[in-house]
């Protein structure tokens, strides 16, 4: 299962290049600035599929197995992580689109929030099926549980702004995505100790 | 020989959201939505993919070792495998197109049959030269093979409604494809335990 | 070493089908008939890649340790083995335009060449400075290595041919590439035991 | 957090390859030629990310542990790593557009020296939090080290140059490439034994 879950997650993360492209009119400079919204929809998901593999990798690392429904769910799981190139992709067109950003920064949050959810469907099925190892100090786990309420919570949020305010919805989303990423316990600790 | 597979299979998986594309001509919500082939070539495809490499990473898991002739069956499918996303695009495209449809869609069936045969041969193979180890209970290869002359007969009858009726095939490629995909027997005591 | 290098040999033999696209003008079966010789290109350039990882995993299996030189080695036969999609696409176009042909099949073959070098280059720095354990059959191996210079010739002869007639030089590297991946002596064994 | 990385590498690696493409106008053999470029950004990017893999495997080889905030650091430094591919096209496309080359060929040497900083950003912060093993030779690591500002003096300073002669600057990051795949300190102990 490990194998080809990191195989989806680091070919999705990378493949996410290609989404990015100069942006003419202009000069080369001009183009290569107005091409933002493909580098910011690049860190965003990066750093999306980032925080999920972390997560899904403290995950397996603790079970002591996997049963079928389990492998089926992650399968579900990669299927939307190898999807999220495309409403990158949207995202990197849609802020110089007035008409259409609406609704592909939409479709890009909903895909976010689909990751956030079915990456928690997967710890709380092996949870209620005591496929992990116990004694051992999952906090990361432990953390990433706490915050999946408020996350989904600023999501949502994220998501109906978004439907008048697309810009600063993605500039949510990027938000989102570096708090997932950061180990906030981790660094509290190591600005206490410095 | 887990490694290279593991990685094909991903890749493969990866790679087919490179075949979606908005579809013009349209408002934004008109070409998201007039791209609906794509999503579902994308879907079928990726638990086709899902579903071979369940079956082959239960094989891989219960090998004691790996023949030269082994590896080259493996090769054969992979080069199968690696194939599927031309087809998938051949699909996105071809239910726009009246024409070109049956074409597509037939080209589309015959790869998903020969990904199931492969597989088989892969597993028939290592059965007859004893390269499975004994004693382990391996239920889900079991059902694999259980399966193995219905799910051919329905592919042979998805292929041939597709020379009619083209969309109709594809929905049940999807269908076939939950179906591999979906673990039956434990959805079973899942249901019965709840 | 292996991860990386697995890695490169899956998604260089995956990326090939990217390569392969429908050929206009003419109906849909017409623009499939005419894409054979992306194919053909992707069949030859797989399993020439599997011809390589083949041995390549046969190598780094009886590998006892890797010093320095071996990886850059290995890092200039991965950098041509990533290469190889790009002269199939060469010649994918190349078959279709009697102008163009020649020197992008030439390119193909004196690719296809400096892979068979490079890994037999490999293998000859590893036996130099004993990096292989002891005692273990290496058949494989061993086979491989009788075959060089044979196919050497076959891909020097092919790539002249190539010069006059590039269709049949790129039948030749196909015969090349089914007769490295094809296990002769397994293959004969099996008939004898048949 | 090794199978992710290497995937990032790997599939990073491979990826370049797509930035490849036949220059027109003119036959064959000058589209062939026109592209060189492509070539060398192909050659200098793939020995620049093997280079940064040899440096991060020897790391990894050697790491106890991994803590949260070195996952974070390495996921950073997987980022620039994937999005090298988008500055390697500029860089293709920039040596034949005089305009544009200046400033696509500084974005591409920023990035090459973000991935220098990064790589040694890691290990700095694993030395100093202890998370390596202690006792064994980790002479790669070291010589690492010691050609760290020397490096980054060079890197700068071709970033220099490039603003005035651009194409001077692809030639010193091809240098500086070959630079950090070569490993000297063996190629000399080869050359006093032989």
């Amino acid at each position: 299962m490990e194998a080809f879950s990191d195989g989806v997650f680091s070919i999705a993360a990378t493949l996410l290049v290609l989404d990015i492209a100069l942006r003419p009119p202009g000069g080369p400079l001009e183009q290569l600035r107005n091409a933002w919204p493909a580098y910011l929809g690049y860190v965003v998901s990066f750093l999306t599929i980032g925080a999920a593999w972390l997560a899904h990798s403290a995950m397996t690392d603790r079970l002591t197995g996997a049963d079928t429904l389990l492998l089926r769910i992650n399968l579900v799981l990669l299927l939307v992580i190898a999807f999220l190139p495309f409403p990158t992709k949207l995202v990197a067109d849609a802020l110089h689109n007035i008409n259409g950003e609406r609704v592909f920064v939409t479709v890009y949050g909903l895909t976010l929030l689909t990751i956030r959810l079915l990456g928690f469907a997967l710890d709380a099925y092996a949870r209620h099926e005591n496929l992990y190892e116990r004694g051992l100090g999952d906090d990361e786990l432990r953390a990433d549980r706490r915050d999946l309420w408020p996350t989904v919570a600023a999501y949502v949020t994220a998501i109906i702004i978004g439907l008048a305010l697309p810009a600063l919805a993605v500039a949510l989303y990027f938000a989102l995505a570096v708090f997932l990423v950061l180990p906030w316990r981790d660094l509290r600790l190591v600005f206490r100790r410095g």
